[in-house]
């Protein structure tokens, strides 16, 4: 135990260094060199495709062997189409600002100093993820377009297939002229490597989880180095007692069913009284055909009548499903809504259905969350549905970042002051 | 222990509940109900200032006691004059705009969702600091001005001190309607009390720390609670071969000399060789007259002659002194400077003094810090400095706020989002 610790904490420290040398150099790229190199990453994913698929062949054969889900392996898969997508993504980031070396403020000051503040790469980024091989190449790409090294840390379900890409890309940032070692991955895909990541203060800048409620906490709870929060969502919506009820409909099945894998989707839907008694059952039914198992408070219980669902409890309001499940809860008001929302969300998508633009706006100003809505569903909380073209993840936190992550997001500020000899009296 | 570790335990988190409660209420107040409470809050200090400095005495009586050094028991002692300049920090928090509520962008999509990000309190911070008693009231009128909860955590040295202060405080709030849960004070100056703050996620929105480097170093390695780092400063100054010597001498002794007790003063010059030949002994002979204690390369101490100063080790190169007491190290280009200042800087102030534009193009691009200086004084690295009006300290991490911190440092965002009925397809 002690040895692979030990093992895990010299590649991680071996290769943040690295990354982080690498990153001086990465930092004054102009964005038509990273995007000459990016134009190569897309373009050595397609020529090389076919190794990558035999790398990923690998994964999938343990995969089966292991008992894993079929859906999992699914996820897993790559085919040329895939790839196709992948190579897509990398050159789609090529036609996006460059958010590095913005002027974000110029300060005169009476002394006569200048001081400008100006946009720059965060320095090496560590990401820790789960099983997904598009994750690999996103990242890569962000990293690069945003003059940042990265440290990679993906599943060891996906550990061939990661290994080939990093391979692939790193030959192409080779013929870009670009320091290869800017993009790093781990090779050891337990445990202990991602902890060993954690703690590597100094070396990385920020850590980015994206996977599982599971591994998210682990970073939270264990990393010195600053984190990132992204993903966890138990999102409500709240249909006011004067919505229209065709588009509450639409909204609450669009929120629960159109992808409930998301943590965008809706957990619980809170009704007001009076739109329950004219509504609910319109709702139970669209749900029940989309496929929604139902559970419910008890007034809600009693105005489905028996046997339609089963009878929520305070777990299962405190739930994210992320399945075809929902809650349905019935309040008295507005307030209720809140307090609701207050004590079971986790900040992430809260939306108001209502004619009233009064109670509208209460909801709005009134739920602390990233992104609350008036009369649309939340499954819009997304980097591209927000315009911004590309999605690093959707930050959960409060510092930094709140909601869908542009490519800003991958950056910190630095204070450039230029003098005459000034000094402080 | 396990007892006080829970009683410290129970009185956190009953205090930071409190505070998440009396949050919700202080998000939506209007500017005037936040500058007509800060206005009671510095007149209460200056009505109650004799029950203040009562308090004091309680503090300063026990650390005579216990052999406290004088240069300590005078941060701690509050005097009417102090008190009158506490009291006048807090009027000139009233002038300055409020960072709630601004429209960060407004975007419209083509599919008719309207989005706008806003600006919005972070919440609940948590303020841990040690023996300055004004640190009570400053982070009080901050967190009040930009609409957040505050949970108060001073050291043992200032508690009786702290605890008047706080119930000054929360009756000036409470005659302006305003939820005087939103100050909370810990009165358990334990350990204990904490550690027990960092792990309350969900309850903290952020953990700041004002202290020396072990006080900063706990918070950041036991927190979960997303934490802004403040405060350590291992600055240096880079005299380029073709420096003007009176503007290199006068630089260099202000950013050693005028306060070296904070973080943004220099610890180590760099030297061109070609500058050290002609102006090192003008910066000695200064250096001596202000009181600073040379430490050299071996270079430099060749050239100073016998007993100048002791030899620099690369320990001292990694020490921030926060006294009178200096390395000097000579250099053979920007390049050597360039890879010092990255060895050993911490990335908080750097500057080069050179007549070059081309170097001082180099030094401000290549040097990853929060403030690079072109021919000022590290010093300058300060919120009022800046023009920020105030200063909640100077943040060394890259997340969040980079450098000095205004009160938008204490704002996050969230995006409203109005619909007609849009669901995702």
């Amino acid at each position: 135990m002690q040895a692979n610790l030990s093992a895990a904490q010299e590649e991680a420290t071996r290769k943040a260094a690295a990354a982080r040398k690498a990153a001086s150099r990465l930092a004054v790229l102009t964005t038509e060199q990273k995007d000459e190199a990016l134009g190569r990453m897309a373009d050595a994913l397609l020529e090389r495709a076919a190794e990558l698929i035999e790398a990923n062949a690998i994964d999938l054969k343990r995969g089966e062997e292991n008992g894993t889900a079929p859906s999992l392996l699914d996820r897993l898969r790559l085919t040329p189409e895939r790839i196709e997508a992948i190579a897509e993504g990398v050159r789609q980031v090529i036609g996006l600002p460059d958010p590095v070396g913005r002027t974000v403020q110029a300060i005169e000051r009476p002394n006569g100093l200048s001081i400008e503040q100006v946009t720059v790469p965060l320095g090496v980024i560590g990401m820790i993820y789960e099983a997904r091989p598009n994750v690999t190449v996103d990242a890569a790409a962000l990293s690069l377009k945003t003059g940042n090294a990265v440290v990679l840390r993906g599943g060891s379900a996906a550990l061939q297939t990661n290994l080939k890409t990093a391979e692939i890309l790193r030959s192409a940032l080779a013929a870009s002229a670009i320091p290869p070692e800017s993009l790093q991955l781990i090779e050891d895909p337990s445990r202990a490597s991602a902890d060993a990541m954690l703690k590597l203060s100094g070396l990385l800048d920020v850590i980015i989880p994206r996977g599982g409620a599971a591994l998210i906490r682990n970073v939270v709870e264990n990393a010195t180095v600053p984190v990132i929060e992204t993903g966890a969502g138990i999102c409500h919506t709240y249909v006011h007692e004067d919505a229209d009820a065709d588009m509450a409909v639409a909204i609450a099945v669009n929120a629960k069913a159109q992808r409930p894998s998301v943590c965008n989707s809706m957990e619980t839907l809170l009704l007001h009284r009076r739109f329950a008694e004219r509504g609910l059952a319109r709702i139970a039914a669209s749900m029940k055909e989309a496929g929604v198992e139902l559970k419910g408070c008890p007034e809600a219980l009693s105005l489905l009548g028996s046997g339609a669902a089963r009878p929520a409890t305070d777990e299962d309001y405190a739930t994210e499903y992320n399945d075809y499940v929902l809650n349905i809860r019935i309040v008295d008001n507005l307030e209720e809504a809140l307090e609701h929302i207050d004590r079971f969300g986790t900040r992430h998508s809260e939306c108001i259905v209502a004619e009233s633009a009064e109670a509208a706006g209460e909801f709005l100003d009134r739920v602390d969350a990233a992104a609350v809505y008036h009369n649309a569903s939340t499954r819009f909380t997304d980097g591209f549905e927000f315009g911004y073209g590309a999605e690093i993840g959707i930050s959960t936190q409060k510092l930094h970042v709140r909601g869908p992550m542009g490519l800003p997001a991958l950056t910190s500020t630095k204070y450039r002051i230029r003098g005459t000899g000034q000094i402080r009296g």
